[in-house]
């Protein structure tokens, strides 16, 4: 059996990476056994004082519709196929009467149903810790070969039913640039971050989502092109000890990958190395972050509850999810 | 063209049927274009003091995983399969270097991902209002013919995106009459439903979602048997003029199909009928009511903001969720 | 309900579409509860002479592969995706290791297993004789209303399970006109098909599957574009008095759908509406004919025992299919 | 990172599997390339002589509809499901008028499409030769991890797509028997299967698809129980020397899996381990034999040809096929 070696060496930008992971890794930080990682950094507390921004009763999604004019291209992933098991021109046409099973005669009563066919990773999402590893390890040490064909025995999406709620805190960078988008390959630093949140009036808590806006979803609604992993604006591997040191819970953003792409150093996805799989950080991609940039700019509120439930997809490495901002 | 007669006549409990349509129904109430039905309940008055409920900060889900190991026999529905399309393994045994498309050298980065097949309908779930058919219409008076192998033009779940956000009470019917489940074909009467309240000093109010536990599917769990279909515990079709009273704007069971089966008239699931088709209210069905039974009844609390987000399955029947207690 | 009027009028070119079906239509001519339409041309005597055609001992595939790489684009139809339920890196791995259910111990037993999703009618494929409706009929007059979300209880593909084999004649217009592939736009006619046919020193006779050649599948592999829905070479509708008077088993073409597009005529598909409907003539669409096309140029031997069963899926509307071309 | 020894040892039957091994492999006997195993038995020769035995004219096809009424119970493999994505009944509601894309008005032009989920091992199906490990390899001698996520990169089923072509011989063991189907249980000997071919006066030779009838299918048809994976009459492991000296391409049953169950040593299903491991020979399972083995009965003629194609999914552990007996 050929095996690849799994001590990373010999690219560029492998110092950093080493020095981030050292200064930041939170592995064993909740146990051994932990498979929440900064989720952690949400307790009752937090979760109360979130409950507590809700002043105007008003619900913003950022998820975007799953359906097939999503972002994917095909091969790698596809875009979410609905199919109907039942619908009302069959029921008009008399094709549900008698009833299935042992149901008995319909007296005009009808019904539609269906299956979804979705890669998890296909729309807005949340990647679990289980999404990526490095050096044979995802999160907390815990063996790459967990996640086999039958789903993650370690760090599946499923670990984080209970744990999606929390402070929403929107930066959204591009509309404090003055501009409808960053431009692809733009790396949003830790010195954007602060100056929005200061131009914004808001601060980052521990136990919070920071929600990055770069308004490339916006950009490229309808006419995707290569927003799936081509060129990108995103969070700056650099902004690893911002995020650490803030004590943030989650991160997610309006691009497919939440990191600038192309990446900054040799290493693929280098952010995901450090704060996914280190930190464990769980990324949320692929967000429409376009209505809840417009509130905010409105109300001048850049801070709400997040409810952002992952579906309990028992082993999934991800999840699709309505990511809700209730203000 | 052979086609049914979209009038429904001759069968036992036509009357009551008739009578409670044309005392409760919905359609044209909030507009002739409203696809919202009876969430059109909860206002920002209501959101806001849902969120005020949130005392403790603790989240409880009301979702089963969703695997192979939920309720559905197959043909019918089947149970949700989750397949990896990356895995640990994969990437152990080298097989993820280089990386895929253009990414280069993989330097051990490595990911897993992956795809699922579901029934929209197989677990816990939210029924949309395009779900069900009633003399040729849906709620509102919508044509069931808008609903085609290319999903729903109107009413899909879709349309309940920023919406299930509202109160929720737990009314533990099984707890209150001292049984680990109802039996069987037990119809839960408005007297129960105002008896759990009571004892549990709570109220039901305009906009709140009613969660109504049966004990069905604690006793099932993992020996699901006829669960889905067969007979249940669940509510009375005479349940309506109490659930349009009290202006509920949604309701949710642990049963397969919220109301008693075998259903109390000769039509099918009469209650749909008068409270989904006329009054617009959503279903929620398969809800693991067992933690928050348990939690309710330890800090006997028995209200807290639900957050129970569909996913925006453009055209959808339904939409799996992970409905979320947070107190 | 609205409904379409069934009666096509208005449209260039129905004074032709009415005479060719007046003139070719086969409907009833096998009796009013026939399903297999014109492959009722094939019977005992042409099974076996076509197996006397074997005198080499040699198959040629006529089936594109079928994975992530075929024609499609998605949205209306996508490439087949094959998901592994069980890996070799699994079982390298240790994870199969007991195995599954109450078989026991592995002793390095391991397995693979997959599950295919795919559009029947993503890659090579026969199309049903439900798959296209014309005035709300199907052929032979069955009501359109009989293919609903549970299938077709008419001309599902299951009922040409044991049809299938018959003499295949491979006409390679292509060739015969010396190029690498006809034009986009290009109506193959009744004169190129005799005059083809007569270059190759073969002719067509009744019971026949006529393989066409354009070369249009061989020139866009791998570089797809627009193949699937937009302009191509293929046959003319005036070739349907040929298909008739040779009284032809089935059709199939190394194009998305066998007929020149744009199409002659005002209406979508002219000779699907003629020969699959009226004729009752399946289609066999995007066959790889390469291979054969070239194995015919050497050996001079256009003629062949074409094994080309569809997957008994009940009630589909066309099947993907491994056509065998044995000389 | 674990990993499960790869050497076998310590199981009750170890020296009967090794010696078998050793006396009956056919690893490197094609080339260490070889990839098509045992069907190297069949060659120009075998296939033109198989074409001579089609006398009457007659095709049977020996595979079991694939829907959802199939053998499987779900959880390790589910049954075929069919989505229609275009309807009849939708066409007769208009809503196929105007076409999509830019087909333009229907003019009473309509369509019916679908998409398949099915594991590809669910019914009637072809094993190929990476399906199934031993001692961390599969036939001749690939590793086990060039079966990842992504699917085979050696022997794969796509790999036979010209190859399912040659002689059938049913051996009804059943019938010969005098029984309606043999026992769970019965371990189907070398002896059964001379008596058998000597009774029905067929010889088997080099390159033929030896089919053996046990009954089982046809007793269990529509209330399958614990068809897939219990007790089951089939071939005994100690039939590998017959099958080897008999150079058999291919074996086919209407059972599971072939070989008995409960197998006769410790190890799990033996006799791939001895036949598709190391012999490379594909197992047929869940064939429907119930009509060849009537025809045979009542024509006296027990050989045929045999066209069986794979469907080419690239990288595939097995494939769904419709096996044509051409007589």
């Amino acid at each position: 059996m050929t095996q690849t070696s799994m001590t990373a060496t010999g690219f560029g930008g492998e110092d950093i990476i080493r020095d981030y992971i050292a200064k930041y890794s939170n592995w064993g930080r909740w146990g051994e056994d932990d498979e929440l990682g900064a989720l952690n950094h949400v307790g009752p507390e937090q979760i109360t004082a979130a409950a507590g921004l809700v002043r105007q009763g008003k619900v913003i999604s950022m998820t975007l519709p799953y359906d097939l004019f999503g972002p994917q291209v095909g091969a790698f992933r596809a875009n979410p196929l609905n199919m109907m098991t039942a619908t009302g021109t069959d029921y008009l046409n008399g094709c549900q009467d008698p009833l299935p099973a042992d149901w008995g005669p319909a007296y005009t009563f009808g019904f539609a149903d269906d299956v979804i066919v979705m890669p998890n990773q296909s729309g807005t999402q949340w990647d679990g810790l289980c999404h990526i590893f490095f050096e044979g390890k995802m999160f907390n040490g815990f063996d790459a070969g967990l996640v086999s064909s039958k789903g993650a025995a370690k760090c599946g999406i499923e670990k984080f039913r209970q744990k999606m709620v929390m402070r929403g805190v929107l930066l959204d960078v591009a509309r404090y640039k003055g501009v409808d988008a960053l431009e692809p390959g733009y790396a949003v630093t830790a010195a954007d971050l602060d100056a929005t949140a200061a131009a914004e009036g808001v601060e980052v808590r521990t136990g919070d989502c920071v929600v990055v806006r770069t308004g490339l979803l916006g950009q490229r609604r309808a006419k995707w092109g290569d927003y799936c992993g081509g060129p990108a604006p995103g969070m700056s591997l650099h902004t690893a000890p911002w995020l650490a040191e803030h004590e943030v819970a989650a991160i997610a953003t309006d691009t497919w990958g939440v990191e600038v792409r192309p990446n900054e150093i040799e290493l693929f996805q280098p952010l995901h190395i450090v704060a996914l799989v280190h930190m464990g950080l769980p990324f949320g991609e692929i967000w429409d972050l376009e209505p809840i940039g417009a509130d905010c700019a409105e109300d001048g509120v850049y801070e709400f509850l997040l409810s952002a439930a992952t579906l309990p997809i028992t082993g999934a490495a991800g999840s699709p999810l309505n990511a809700l901002a209730i203000k």
